[in-house]
């Protein structure tokens, strides 16, 4: 297929790895690139190293349409995401004169000093482009394919709701879900032999759990194709009913 | 430090990516070996795809001590996990006769069919052991330095604390909060420099918002050596202190 768009994420940060933060911006770009028709392939955590960073950008930028990161991008000394970036595509990082200007000012604004720290926050490798920042002002920004974000969920979400329109987008994966009451041990022979039957579609089986702790299975058949979809939903259904019917 | 014990985990799974499922596991794994003193270095999220869990799986278990997976043990076509880790390992992967009997056992007490699906829970790489799943009964396994786990929550949790009490531990790790109510850019070089003066330490900075969407700090030390800790969290505490005066 021609008109695959993929992406990967890098989430940065000690924070996530120690437990002490728990990661919410997975899902959510995960759900957001779903929605536009980009493959989200792969996500990797790593901590505040420059090595690590720098070793994880080169490994996925190369290898999907878009690299997403999120975390690392404030003032303090363990904010180096900018210098890690410019470092893994080998061009020099300084202060972007536009970013430079727009903090100066804001703090000038608020009679607050424009201290090292802050300027920092103005930081870009050389030729990025800002991403806007609508809620703390310090932008994100891209270069080459890559798109640098905040962590805070917050700063990120809005972030990504102004990159999400420059992006190249695919063609929509469209899914249809089979609420099967019966465990995956009935349903998984032949339900993989309905998948075996239609390699353009990607059949999940997630088994969930009501309130009560009792099993049940989420079907859930994917497709670019809407008439495929159908076709595959309503084979799988079948499959469910006549399955349920032999056990009731 | 000799004492170092670091661990890396793989997320497996194409609902993760999709956006469909919120991975709940890299938090709380984070949360368990922290307890235990063992350092989460990285995190992967792949897909259930053959060649991307192999590769993650060799980069991973010669990095560092432990590696731990989730998910794709169930039984059906899109559960190839126990398969993969085999091939990472270069072992064969069979039935398990005890896991057999065991499932085997299990579904005649219910009067269900042993399926190929439900026999599919049986297969692990040759000498892997057993990690006993109270909840659904199908066990998880571990080979060589490898822990391989179910993906549904509930289980997942079982799982580990089965294995945490067979993991070789380190020196925990210790922490300190500091609460800044001022923004990281007025602490930050400060804080930076005390950073640089304790290298022996790692100083996180966090900022974020209260419900009014005012920002503040978390500054968190963390030391393996107690004294170590308090000296820098108080060095950290007069910072801020001092700053918030002049800035009052």
């Amino acid at each position: 297929m021609t008109d695959l768009v993929t992406a990967a994420m890098i989430v940065i940060g000690d924070e996530i790895l120690s437990g002490r933060t728990k990661d919410k911006n997975i899902g959510h770009l995960a759900d957001m690139l779903n929605a536009v028709g980009i493959d989200l392939k792969e996500v990797r955590v790593v901590p505040d190293e420059e090595d690590e960073i720098v070793a994880a950008v080169n490994a996925l930028r190369a290898r999907y349409t878009y690299l997403f990161t999120t975390g690392g991008i404030g003032p303090t000394h363990d904010d180096i995401t900018a210098d890690s970036i410019a470092k893994a595509l080998g061009v020099p990082c300084d202060y972007d004169p536009r970013a430079y200007q727009l903090l100066e000012q804001h703090y000038a604004a608020r009679s607050l000093d424009f201290t090292e720290a802050r300027k920092r926050m103005a930081r870009m490798p050389i030729g990025a482009s800002h991403i806007d920042n609508p809620i703390s002002l310090a932008p994100g920004f891209t270069v080459e394919n890559v798109h640098v974000m905040a962590g805070v969920p917050s700063i990120f979400q809005a972030m990504l709701d102004n990159v999400i329109p420059t992006l190249k987008t695919g063609i929509k994966m469209l899914s249809a879900t089979v609420h099967c009451p019966l465990g995956e041990g009935t349903i998984g022979g032949p339900l993989g032999a309905i998948q075996k039957a239609h390699p353009d579609t990607i059949i999940g089986s997630y088994p969930k759990s009501h309130e009560n702790g009792a099993f049940y299975t989420e079907l859930v058949v994917r497709a670019r194709d809407a008439d495929v979809l159908e076709t595959v939903r309503a084979e799988v259904a079948d499959m469910v009913d006549q399955l349920a019917a032999k056990t009731a």
